[in-house]
């Protein structure tokens, strides 16, 4: 994005339209909550994303620096997308989204515990949750830890 | 909003479904960090949003019970506008929002100590904020309350 296309000087500005549409936040949810990180992946997601937008979205976010796309460990020619430090700083924005839709979703498949001890304690969550990141790309088998009591 | 139009049952994209785009948070922090309550002040946005997708963007934010209307206290003519429980429990998203556009965005416009105390802070200074918006509406004049050190 152009500097002349931003429409103020607001931080919260920023952010959304750093964001665009609600799916680069989904795409970061399958790779932070679901350990997800090709391509296929992200397409077999319930929203049922399509596969234009999809690649449009990874290129964006490539782009942005929020994903950075290597090589797959398997099969080279099968990209990998993994989680920049500027990707990782937007957990807190995702653990507010599942915090508000679970309060107002009767009918969300959210674990109400992990959200409940979240909101007892969001900067012990939200710094181990980063590190999980940092180390393992997904919060998936870590949970115990990043969930842990004080 | 009815339930078959969802994408899955996940609590992000729930309240990522819900909040639509962006100008529906662009008002709620309008109302929450400047005390704006009419439409003209919402117009006057520096985002400058349309007048008919403002419009459209307050209907939908009653019909969701985010903001309640009410004639104004000096002209009953003229509408105002106050967020409801519902609406107030997107602070934490705005503020994350906010926190993740100040460390990218090197032209914001952010108060870089307020987002400071909040990363510091985060349970105290949103507890102190909802306080202060059941009150006041706003958190504008109530800075000192709210970013203060423990």
């Amino acid at each position: 994005m152009k500097r002349q296309d931003k429409k103020s000087n607001c931080a919260i500005n920023y952010a959304l339209e750093t964001i665009g549409d609600p799916w680069s936040l989904l795409i970061i949810r399958d790779m932070v909550n679901f350990g997800k990180k090709t391509y296929g992946e992200f397409l077999a997601s319930d929203e049922r994303i399509g596969t234009s937008v999809l690649a449009h979205k990874l290129t964006e976010l490539e782009h942005q620096e929020i994903i950075r796309k290597q090589p797959g460990a398997i099969d080279k020619r099968k990209a990998e997308y993994y989680l920049t430090k500027k990707g990782i700083n937007f957990v807190p924005l995702l653990n507010e989204l599942a915090v508000w839709g679970t309060t107002y979703d009767e009918h969300t498949a959210a674990n109400k515990t992990a959200i409940a001890k979240y909101q007892a304690d969001r900067q012990g969550v939200i710094d181990r949750t980063k590190r999980v990141l940092r180390e393992y790309g997904t919060v998936l088998q870590n949970f115990d830890y990043i969930y842990a009591n004080k």
